[in-house]
């Protein structure tokens, strides 16, 4: 264990930690935020990039997101890396000065899901950033965080790689569960920022093909940069469906094995349901509409399954082989940085609401 | 191999063989039906006992079932069992007298589906009495069969016995598929045949506990009777959804793993998803709507999967030998029997049509 | 939460809590042995039942298990259940005065394999009386431990069943792992305790035929009454296994799906892989030999895998199902009971030193 | 369908089919082959490529392989594609001319195993070449085969190409049982062809890292060509293992997932379980060794399982996608060609037989 500074770590004490603070709809405010004490088994990082996520956002236009409200101010942001600032009494596997990626959900450990492996679905988690618990988040100069959740990156992954492995675990565990190899040809549908880490995920997962559909022809053309082997522009109309599973056939040219719906409307599942082939499956990620008029019968009664997901689990470590290896360039997604002030902060945030072009946001503190 | 007595033979070439026909709507007859020749791998049987399935019903009351139109006179019948009769020039694994049950659904052994083991998604199954590919049933005398779908009973299963391996199959094959174990709580929605045969099956695969639900008391009376350890009566009506989804927790006192809906309406649906836990499983049986209204994403984004069954596949040996070992008890489901004249089989197909207490209704040819 | 009475908290504060140490070869005592501090999230136990382990046994021959060296006195025992006498300031799962079983090993919760839900294999786990990591045991007056491992017992449950969960569960960990089925036939080589646990959770989770194996006829006649469907006497001769594996596959008259080998020599673990039908399993239990000469090629070539085991993982929930619903009787194991003194301790574990007729020995504090 | 030029067609009919029989020990000579009549699911292929297995030099040496003796003369070769020549009356989903790789085993189609689908297991399996069953080879000019074991070959993968996917087909099958994923951190034992075949598989299935162990230095330079990550010289003797265990361990410099064994005796199995990460896999491929020694119950104790392999399963589909794609490029395996002469036949198996640095031998008729 290293030893710290004193000099350096009285000035770390001095210096007033700064975050990012929703105080109501659409009012952001970078404020202090205290920290709190740091456990035997937690560091302090000192946090270098954080990712706008879709919940974010929800927040900022609404001060909720599904079914959580924040009714007091809270602060935001939960893709993130860091440099290790100091270490809890107890912690042996990190060094002070390491460069580490945070998986954002502390879960309990002692209940069924979290013995048995399904720690994501932990109902006492507490996630960076959320109103369900009212966590505060990690866009802030500073946090304290288990050691156990935070991941040391290899030199050749930057700080803003390691944040963007929050929404790439969302693909690879998509992908872990919808069981994706060279066994199986992949439909995706919707190329927003989901859509695309499937897609690498998918990739590196070893799916030998791959057809993106959205209604958006820049985020196709972002989708077939990316890799993606046949990309589909499709309407928001129910009545071009029965067409458009046709020319998705016709796309993939061979049976659909697995299709990730990433937007959750009656279209996109309808659609993700008819086209895949019998014994096939449909990963329902996209959660656009809660009440849902499907074919579902049809689609089980040629035992077509559908797959739920909720975030991930234990993808750290394998995201960072990914990134290490090459084997996913998560690079390209990054489409805006902003820095850490308040007009640098509305602005990210805006843009971010107005969707657009922005596939990920990167604050660089 | 034996030697078939050639009186004998001759005396059943004479025999004209007789079937129930079914010509129109309501339009039942039995009428003469010539058999195919028998193929080298090909058994002739003479069947003893033959179920009267729901699609079988559908035929009867609208000459279609799903899709599927009978547009030209169709022999009905698929659950059945029956004693060898003749062995064709390759057959070793059986012997005349032989007492067996029939696997109706002849599969083409070479598609992907086949060669993988899910060879009940075969597209080109030859199903008896399907109007899919207008292949004959075996509510009849004598049925030609290939050889490997002629399943030895043992001396301690009778031949009706023997005919409701096609139903239970079908409970078999869904407890398979959602891996029902000592480690699954079950709720089945729906008290019907379908319903009834998954509660024996998922009890045989050593599901803890079984809680059935339905709108009829007597049904849910035999499903109490046949091991369900409590059972509720609920209402066809949405409006009183939340709190029966109360009353089914509090009855399991437990979580809910895998819920099977073996009716298929929205609300059947809709309960199924928000009752079960967190990581559990949704398997979907019944069919009785195509476009479904349901909370799909909430249960998603708890990793509650949707599971479809169609048919079953490799279920006869082990329907056997739950049947040899007593692990189930297939008799008491049994609650009509009827002969093979056209009196009777009109009375037990309108006896059907009406529903009221009939649970399976038998002939005895 | 409830209010621990004053006064009864003060005498216990008093009481001296005795346990049973080893000291050294065949040396045990029972002696002083001041508890750990209650942490926040731990009970404080009255332990009320143990049985003795064949680990247990080693150390007391030997003062070693394994690889693992008793250099220091230590408390013996982990197979236990008792009453809830003080809880932690954060524990509100249970309550002062639930009768709870005990699962003996901590895990880190932190590392990979507590993540993925494989905590038995765990390396930095501390394991009730194992000298792995100098951990001292529960037969004890009083242990502490945390909340989250102590499973409270229904009412229709003893405390001894209770301390019985503990060898039951390896038997259910190897029919989880093994995937015990009605699909499956089983074959059980060695008929004491393990053997015998194995054969009860194998039928609990549905597998049709059980045939059991073992070189003395007294364990055999237990098997027997505890329901294997078959026994067969065999010799410790290698010569005899060619005979021997046809009159094991005679007694099953089927596949053997899986063989568990419960002792762990070459002869045994050569049977059962030579036994094995193609596509089966060989469950790998027994340790008595580390270098083994095996056929294992021929078996790998017609795909028969084998499976490893070490002890169990959330097992306790489903055990205590299995025992709330008779599923499993357990008690019949309990062949020895001993009251916690001096001398009882000693003759206890001579008697299990000896082997002769015990299988399971209990201790009653 | 296409129809058949007749005078093609008839001038096929007078052609003297010549095949390559195995007559004795090194006694092979190019002879007449006369083919059996075309069934009506059969095609007639006229085979351009044919490899040579291990299992062919075999024969050559030895007039057995395995359990199986040649006691009279038969066409050797499985490794191969061709030319659809010939259609029976019943096949519609190939054409003649269309350029085809074969599957070698012609499965019953009807046993538990083949329904189940696991038809690699099958024992009725008729396997080109093989004395098991007596069936002639396909180092032949012409053969009829199923149309069903006969797939299309896309433009842009050649003959060769087709018949190396026999024996990559080994390497997928073996990732298929073993579970390759990005999650999977691989060893190789054996750097001749199956290991090759093995390393290009892993990788394809997402392995991240690769280590390949041999005792011999060219073969390890063309499994780090062919892209194995590091590469470890080792030595026969057994007394080296802990040393190496070590040295393979540092090269992984992560847990090991998965060892495959494609040698098989008893210091590579043994390296293989000592050398693996609790909770992962051995996968035995190779079968130098029947009774084998090795620390098994250590491993068992680790859940270290051994998982076994026979040929392959419904592999074709996959491997004709992977070369399609480009995700494994099979052509470097291919080190030496012949032609279909008596002179290059002799040489081309006496040159198989030497070892030395030959990887794959390919005739082209």
């Amino acid at each position: 264990m290293m030893i710290i500074n004193t000099e350096m770590s009285q000035s770390e004490d001095e210096e007033i930690n700064m975050a990012a603070w929703i105080l109501g709809v659409k009012n952001l405010s970078i404020q202090p935020y205290p920290l709190p004490s740091l456990g035997p088994h937690d560091v302090k990082i000192r946090i270098k990039a954080v990712g706008i996520c879709g919940s974010d956002v929800h927040y900022y236009k609404t001060m909720r997101c599904a079914n959580f409200i924040a009714n007091k101010p809270m602060v935001l942001g939960h893709e993130c890396a860091g440099i290790i600032q100091e270490l809890g009494t107890q912690v042996q596997s990190l060094a002070v000065g390491d460069r580490v990626a945070l998986e954002p959900g502390i879960s309990c450990q002692t209940c069924n899901f979290c013995k048995g492996g399904r720690y994501n679905l932990c109902r006492r988690m507490k996630f960076f950033g959320s109103a369900s618990t009212h966590t505060h988040g990690s866009l802030a100069n500073m946090v304290v965080h288990p050691a156990n959740l935070c991941f040391k990156l290899p030199d050749n992954v930057s700080l803003e790689e390691g944040a963007m492995i929050e929404p790439l675990s969302v693909g690879v565990h998509a992908c872990r569960r919808a069981n994706i190899s060279p066994d199986t040809n992949v439909l995706i549908i919707g190329a927003g920022p989901i859509g695309l880490v499937v897609s690498l995920a998918a990739r590196a997962f070893g799916s030998p093909r791959i057809v993106m559909v959205d209604v958006d022809n820049t985020r196709l053309s972002i989708a077939k940069d990316l890799g993606a082997d046949e990309t589909i522009l499709v309407s928001t109309s129910i009545q071009d469906m029965e067409k458009e599973v046709v020319q998705i056939q016709n796309a993939m040219r061979s049976k659909i094995h697995v299709s990730f719906d990433c937007v959750g409307y009656n279209k996109t599942m309808s659609t993700s349901l008819n086209v895949s082939t019998s014994g096939g499956k449909v990963c329902l990620i996209g959660l656009a509409q809660t009440e849902m008029t499907v074919p579902l019968t049809p689609a089980a009664a040629r035992e077509v399954d559908v797959i739920g997901i909720f975030r991930y689990r234990n993808t750290w470590p394998l995201c960072i082989e990914l990134l290490r290896t090459g084997k996913i360039d998560i690079k390209p997604l990054i489409s805006h940085r902003f820095g850490f002030s308040q007009k640098e902060l509305e602005e990210a945030f805006e843009t971010s609401a107005q969707g657009g072009n922005a596939i990920k946001i990167m604050f660089n503190l």
